[in-house]
């Protein structure tokens, strides 16, 4: 990023709290603070375990506002029971208290081990740092403190026009394994000056999620601490947009377009991966039917293991399709990659080239096509290669 | 196996027909004939996508009889349109021209590459030799022919009493990759001298299969040839067992014996797999939430990566868990690693010693057990690991 990340209206910050295992040297504990109460939105893991700080911040956010969002890495505070409810409450507890503000306005998340007690203490001794440093332009640090197995820092910076005013929209996320349709292990945070109501700023969140986080995949796998918030400080001055304003049609592109780049950029720095494949599925019964299909071909083991061999093995496509659970006709499908046909009418192709199918699936991104020929749906998905190097990382996280 | 495969009224064979690539010098066309029109049944592949074979197989099973089954290793006859309907025709129809038979009892079954048509002339060449070579002591090439990336033959056999009778049950299977949930490229073949009705193998199969082979998984991914067979030549010369006979539960626990010991073989076989992990939840509120729940758990490639490392990370198996879909409660769960507590009530156990847990997780088969504390339902499923030889193979099957 050449551009300076910062948005009106909001401060941020991140300082080593010793969270992390000894011998990281990272920063571990981020905040980001808005000058005045910001409207506030989230959404979160749809999976049954639950961390703790998901549980709070989500409870916290039914108010539609919030001041402030303190960020761990290095220990989730999963399945951590009552003490970690303790502990989340104590340390945004403590953010409350030296900002002079209601605990139930600082929302939180975390991102680490799962079932290993969140070091309380600890943050709590670095908050009064975490706080003095806070500064318009922080968010470099805090985009870098957030990060787990991630390569690199993944933001996104906007601007746009509301009107005669210029607005900013900036997201900031981390996540490289456990990334599955369902926000798995995923964190992301948006910051906007636009001034908007929060159940406008919900709806465009659930709507643009299904379309962006949702439609990643690198193993399929999904987390206890998957969180996505949006908060807009109202700095840019405009009237606040409710549903019933055309402007909420900007806003909502820009929310797209931020959540989108950081979609990618995730796919792209997946645990182990060195490429990714883009899999449109068209003609399906339903939207919902081809999700399915998208979805069965991007988290398939084998499709992976052939993407990351560049083998240009279409029937693991083919089989994966069939066994998706959506409506098909196996006569009708037809499978291309990289523009190339496989797949006619259910039968191989008589254009197929293996050689130039096999130089296709070389690519750093690759094109995979579905077409089952029977309506209107259309899905698609990105997906990332399974690589020795995920297994690696993945045999030995936690010792 | 030091016993010596045979089954009263039955013989194999099989030959090199060159169906493989070059220089695969292993048999790939194995036959199996029975001296009597035999009562017969088959479970095949859920995937929309389904091979020749089935579809052939399938339809001559309605009469509930065969006399042989046909069988290549090399190219699976999968996506092959007309043509490849074609190929399955001629090549049992010349088996069947060779025994007077009618072609409508030859059976057939192939695995291999998708998509590649079969080389229906040279299996027609072979077939004589193939032919000529039938005998009751050719159950053992015959186990090897069909066999694609295993490393070793699948086979089981048990005799067992029915009343004053002995008999005999012989169960010969194929498969290493791609073996998930609904038999994905599994091959597996029953002989019994037992005489018994049609209906009710095909009663005892269906049930069995939802217990055995059904609940072993690799990798997620299923098959386009799918097929599970059995035939009895009825040699044993009891009265033909039917549903009302209790000499039924006898044979419907002879076939669960010879399947179950299958699936462990094919679980142990796994591509690339160097370990596995007996999955056992219980307490769900219904078997098909059980089933859920170890089935995801079975397939997340976070908890097969970390079972391959021997990483106590029992949080992949909670995450897993929670995103089965199965109705759940993270307060009432409960997750033990070799016997050792590690989560209860949804908290990291205080009984949990990562030590303990570590060295339970480096044997060669561990049991990972799970209590929802909901209700009575129970499944238990079989996984193996996900190592960086799994990536290697499945990166360059086709090229």
């Amino acid at each position: 990023m050449n551009r300076k990340l910062s948005v009106p209206g909001f401060r941020a910050a991140a300082v080593k709290a010793g969270i992390r295992k000894a011998g990281d040297k990272r920063d571990d504990l981020a905040l980001v603070l808005c000058n005045t109460l910001a409207s506030s939105a989230g959404v979160f893991t749809l999976n049954e375990v639950r961390a703790a700080p998901v549980q709070i911040t989500e409870k916290r956010l039914i108010s539609g506002k919030s001041r402030a969002v303190l960020v761990n890495a290095g220990v989730a505070n999963a399945m951590t029971g009552k003490d970690g409810l303790r502990a989340a409450k104590a340390t945004t507890g403590e953010v409350a208290r030296l900002l002079k503000m209601n605990r139930s306005d600082v929302l939180c998340a975390s991102t680490g081990v799962i079932g290993v007690q969140l070091p309380a203490h600890k943050m709590i001794r670095a908050t009064p740092a975490l706080v003095k440093k806070l500064s318009p332009n922080g968010f470099d640090e805090f985009s870098k403190a957030i990060l787990t197995t991630d390569s690199a820092p993944k933001v996104a910076q906007i601007y746009f026009k509301l009107g005669a005013r210029r607005a900013t929209l900036l997201g900031i996320a981390k996540g490289s394994g456990m990334i599955a349709p369902n926000m798995a292990t995923m964190l992301a945070f948006l910051f906007t000056d636009v001034g908007a109501d929060s159940k406008l700023l919900q709806e465009i969140l659930s709507d643009v999620t299904e379309r962006t986080f949702n439609r990643v995949t690198v193993d399929g796998d999904t987390s206890t601490n998957d969180t996505l918030l949006i908060m807009s400080s109202g700095a840019a001055g405009n009237m606040p947009i409710s549903a019933i304003n055309p402007a909420a049609k900007t806003l909502a592109k820009a929310v797209e377009d931020v959540c989108y780049q950081l979609t990618e950029k995730i796919a792209r720095d997946a645990e182990g991966g060195t490429k990714v494949a883009r899999v449109i599925v068209r003609g399906a019964l339903s939207e919902s039917d081809a999700v399915k299909v998208a979805r069965t071909i991007a988290e398939s083991p084998l499709v992976k293991a052939a993407l990351h061999g560049g083998d240009p093995n279409w029937g693991r496509i083919a089989a994966a399709a069939g066994r998706s659970g959506a409506k098909m006709d196996q006569w009708n499908l037809d499978i291309k990659i990289g523009g190339i046909p496989c797949v006619k009418s259910g039968t191989a192709s008589k254009q197929f080239d293996e050689k130039k199918v096999a130089a296709a699936m070389k690519k750093a991104e690759v094109k995979f096509e579905i077409n089952l020929n029977l309506g209107q749906g259309e899905a698609s998905f990105l997906a990332c290669d399974l690589s020795a190097e995920y297994v690696r990382i993945n045999a030995h996280y936690r010792t």
